[in-house]
């Protein structure tokens, strides 16, 4: 299949970051002592836990929801995450007036339903797998005119995810390192395009977790493949990217360079110590680049920006890990 | 015993804001969308609990050890806190390479005192009770000519606080509510100040506990009191004014439009509440603003900000208090 593909440039996440401005406010971004000391540089730790959705996928989402036209925004929009891009449409549904559906599976656990229920977006529950609602998805989109909002793949989602790295070098011009968890590389995508067109010296780095690497081992393999998953602390860098990627797996390509892989550990630490240290409460995948720093698994310069993603853990895991660590088992 | 007080100015607390920026940032402001809906207002929640040492204490205290000569920061200073202020008093000693000594008692718990000693300060152990530890800074001072740091009742400290205030104004300049818990009083002095210079019909209201509300006592006795207190989650709202208190009490007197009393189940459903929502852990005092709306103990305007003070809770408090929240003791 070929396709006249649009490269996304700075100036998109630019317009991207205007777009946004009115619903989406700049996150905030805190100075880590602790890391630093442990690391031996400057750590600051850019908290999209901390977007009213409780993670960074709202600015994607926002970026292409005000992007449709009023046509398309009357006709509403449709998707096919159960995790942080599904909360965040969902908020942005109310918040915008615009009809959202979120498509999801029969295996999604009730109290993630709720929560997408309570922000007041409409779901439909259809099939026994992440495929089949998505399927659903693209088949409202043909029969009822909806526009699906494919959660990374599609070009006004990496440029709303790009505005992070705006912040970021309004923030610490100096910045020279930037890490985070890569699962569909929309977020990296971004960053890659908002960082490296300011500074094309600095490095972007991907972590994800060792129990379901598939960006890493597309790229390892020079095209998109899936691989088997596991369980794992960091559910939110599960998930594939898709047979027919379109955009993020030549960016992740292009602009990342180095994807670590973690173990269940290393994601278990870096929640603890931002449980301890700065007690906030963050899922596993947000907690992947204070666990690869902890875990000595990165090259850091001398300025370094690391993407808290999100906080949508349930406080019992939570709870598992500080007792864990009461009992010493963490160093 | 007369003495010829000068009153402290928005100019100080201006000048305050800019003498502070290099050490202290801006801390964020998130808007709240759960507690929005609940209290039918607009909710932000001012996290000073984000500051690089936990509280809003390091204002104050950079405020004043910046204020300082070139001579008497050679000489250091001295106080007498053991929680935020100690903590906030240390860090700024090793970031700014001022000798600092903080003076405690021997019944404070070990794990307390290892913390403020991690920062770096030098420690004295003196006596059994807070006022040994206080009685001897003030005897460093006069025998070594250390400068004591008052926690609160010191026009730098009050003019350091009130730059919450100016912060508050530039982010939400339609702002006519500010609550936050008040003890000592230095953040209710320098937020009047900086609020009502600025906005004189702003409401600023104050949340003690309960178990020991020396202010709202001192106040409605028209002169500084002592009282009885008893333990509680809201432990940083503990402690005296000052029998000579020379600055905090007149100014509560003059700026705070009402003080709330809150019992432990407040404090600890505010606690709750960041936990669950916001994915925080805070300190009891931090929650009063956000326990007092839960119990609608206030009238709030149509634009409220809350002061999330501070974050220094031990993990145990925190876990009891989401156990007790999922066994539904909570509403």
């Amino acid at each position: 299949m070929t396709r006249n593909i649009q490269p996304i440039t700075l100036e998109d996440v630019q317009t991207a970051h205007k777009r946004i401005a009115p619903i989406v406010k700049k996150s905030p971004l805190i100075y880590s002592p602790a890391l630093s000391e442990i690391a031996g540089t400057s750590i600051y730790l850019k908290l999209e836990n901390l977007n009213v959705s409780g993670s960074f996928k709202i600015r994607g989402a926002a970026n292409k929801m005000l992007s449709l036209t009023p046509e398309q925004q009357k006709r509403g929009v449709t998707t096919f995450s159960t995790g942080n891009f599904g909360m965040s449409v969902a908020y942005l549904a109310k918040e915008l007036g615009i009809e959202a559906i979120i498509c999801i599976s029969g295996r999604v656990p009730k109290a993630k339903v709720e929560l997408i229920r309570d922000m007041g977006a409409q779901i439909e529950i259809i099939g026994q797998s992440q495929d089949d609602a998505q399927e659903y998805s693209y088949q409202l989109e043909k029969e009822h005119g909806l526009t699906v909002i494919h959660p990374f793949d599609d070009p006004e989602v990496i440029a709303g995810q790009g505005t992070i790295g705006l912040e970021l070098l309004e923030d610490v011009p100096e910045l020279d390192t930037v890490i985070g968890g890569l699962s569909g590389g929309g977020l990296h995508s971004g960053l890659g395009v908002a960082l490296k067109s300011i500074e094309p010296d600095l490095q972007l780095l991907g972590v994800s977790t060792a129990r379901g690497a598939t960006m890493y081992e597309s790229i390892k393999q020079g095209k998109p493949v899936s691989v088997q998953e596991q369980d794992t602390l960091a559910d939110s860098l599960l998930g594939g990217i898709g047979e027919n990627n379109q955009y993020t797996f030549n960016m992740v390509q292009q602009y990342v360079d180095e994807i670590i892989l973690l173990d269940e550990e290393a994601f278990a630490e870096g929640m603890n110590y931002m449980l301890e240290k700065h007690r906030m409460i963050i899922e596993g995948a947000a907690a992947s680049g204070i666990g690869a720093i902890l875990h000595e698994k990165v090259n850091l310069g001398s300025s370094v920006a690391v993407i808290i993603s999100g906080c949508s853990v349930d406080t019992s895991v939570i709870m598992d890990i500080a007792n864990r660590n009461r009992s010493g088992i963490f160093r």
